[in-house]
């Protein structure tokens, strides 16, 4: 136990690339990570993101994996990047060749292509994950791939938002299932460049709340927002939430998990990084009849990288969390640890009030 | 006339900075420019960006105003900025001060603060500016200011879009007026970074359309895209519709007016700039029953910064519009030019029609 209470699970990592059945023949499985998680019927549910590359033939090239449509379906295609051809790209980031040195401006291609998988479990430790994707990224915007899958439940309908990549960029789109058997798209709801979506679970005074993290150009740092909608497909009334601060918060702040519905108010669990992208996760305690207003959150961090697995991995130093799942007094979160692997801490409630400071 | 058919006015530039009286002492009128455009009762009505600033004292300053909140009024402040003490900062555009060479990103304060003011007329050529701000920023999300105002008139509603600016983004905000004396403010409708959006003036098919364009930072470019609401406050159902592309369009694409009936299609005037930040007009005639398809366009520029008011002003070689008007058989586009002006210029629909092509 650390010193706010949160304990990482004894099984962790609870899923390794090990674990993963690649998609295809020639894919290397580099990531199962950053995961939504919930409850359908009598077992634990985690959508997990499973990234993967191809291996080069030789080391002066890297083979960038995309979807292209042929013949009105979506099929895979390598394309060949030379390092010697291409003095102007920058291949410092594991995650992605950019034109200059800041990873975070001017994405060429990315190294890996993401797609989402279920695993089960009785317990919420033991997973057994399926052989093959469960939702596979189509041509159009998500030609690049799926990413960091979010799940709210609403009556029967899980509603699955999740990061569509493109060359036109970083969208939030949305999928809903009753069963994790098949699936609904319904397209991109957030425009590019939106990331780390999360849907509260029901409405509150009548609209439906998310967050959402844009990442503006000109103007502006990566902060959350928060906004309302009458159909979940429609959103509007945007209003800046919380913005980048200082030390562990000063590079920038996002989503999470779903919001949690609690006696003292919403928890929202978060994540920040800093400058040097070494990501932390946090968690706002929220008025429970308007979600704007923050009642205490983490001064400190909840959760910070600090095992092994989670300081050396596909992207170093990173715990980032895409679902939590309440448990009676405790609050399951379930993390992606160094974009590479699976992992979970628990924390009671009692802790974790005393970890928000007012 | 030159090869499009366009003819610019007779009476250009019809608004500049000599026309505008300040609105405040201290203050001086950078611009008159990027005009929202509309039919009122009898009178055309010009809904202008003002853009102003504050001489500072020496050449070594640069003095910033802002709008902040005091006793819960919205009021000016003024920012010092010395270069001297800045030598992380670029002052080398007019419009911006950045943390790096690039105006495009990591804009730390702008020059100017623009209000919304109208100017009638009774002619369409000869207006006459009100001597106060219609609509002032606030100091919430536009306490940089407010810019490139657009008019959709529904019903006997007008409905102007337009950016709000502040140290959290460029966002869109909405305004709504039944007689340009009183406005009623909605708030954000589109994240930072977020502009040039134009709004359909009738339903298609029981949804209200609209074009926004989008500025992601990682991956992507600024381009056009189209998005659907049914009560004009909530956005969804995203999909991308016009890309930068070579020429006088491989920098940036957007909105310009917001799109007119015509018996063949839609009418939508747009802008494009180059890497080199020249900014034409082109147009798109648009399916009127699926306003995502294009059936014809600008293969070249409909209109290009040529004459002395649009190669030299406050940011040169622009050529801008907010707004164009239905006359008969002829579109009237208002454009700001340079930043610095309001111009007209005007083409009959057999003229536009010639030059668009399939």
């Amino acid at each position: 136990m650390n010193k706010n209470g949160i304990v990482r699970s004894m099984g962790n990592p609870l899923l390794t690339v090990c674990d993963v059945k690649p998609s295809r023949e020639g894919f290397v499985v580099k990531g199962i990570f950053n995961c939504g998680a919930t409850k359908y019927k009598d077992e634990y549910i985690l959508l997990c993101r499973v990234s993967e590359a191809i291996d080069p033939e030789n080391e002066d090239t890297v083979e960038v994996p995309i979807i292209v449509e042929e013949e009105e379906k979506s099929i895979f295609q390598s394309i060949s990047i030379r390092k010697s051809e291409h003095p102007e790209y920058c291949f410092n980031d594991s995650r992605t060749i950019t034109k200059g040195e800041d990873a975070n401006n001017d994405i060429v291609y990315l190294t890996t292509l993401s797609h989402l998988r279920i695993a089960r479990s009785k317990d919420g430790i033991h997973f057994v994950l399926d052989d093959a994707p469960s939702i596979m990224p189509n041509a159009d915007e998500e030609s690049w791939g799926m990413e960091d899958p979010r799940i709210t439940q609403i009556g029967d309908v899980y509603y699955i938002n999740y990061t569509a990549v493109s060359p036109i960029g970083a969208a939030t789109s949305l999928i809903s299932t009753r069963d994790f058997v098949s699936f609904e798209r319904h397209g991109i709801i957030f425009l590019p460049e939106n990331k780390d979506v999360t849907i509260f679970p029901e409405k509150i005074h009548g609209k439906y709340y998310c967050f959402n993290r844009p990442v503006p150009k000109g103007i502006g740092t990566p902060d959350i927002w928060i906004s309302e909608s009458e159909d979940l497909l429609h959103w509007g009334k945007y209003r800046h939430f919380y913005g980048v601060t200082d030390g562990w918060e000063n590079g920038r702040t996002g989503g999470g998990a779903p919001p949690i519905k609690t006696d003292k108010g919403w928890i929202k669990i978060y994540h920040a990084a800093d400058k040097k992208n070494r990501y932390c996760l946090g968690a706002f305690l929220l008025d429970l009849d308007d979600p704007k207003k923050i009642i205490a959150k983490s001064k400190v961090p909840l959760l910070e990288p600090d095992m092994p697995y989670e300081m050396e991995g596909f992207f170093d130093q990173v715990v980032f969390t895409c679902g939590a799942i309440k448990e009676n007094d405790r609050i399951l979160i379930y993390y992606g640890a160094a974009d590479a692997c699976i992992c979970m801490a628990e924390i009671t409630l009692n802790d974790l009030y005393l970890h928000l400071e007012v």
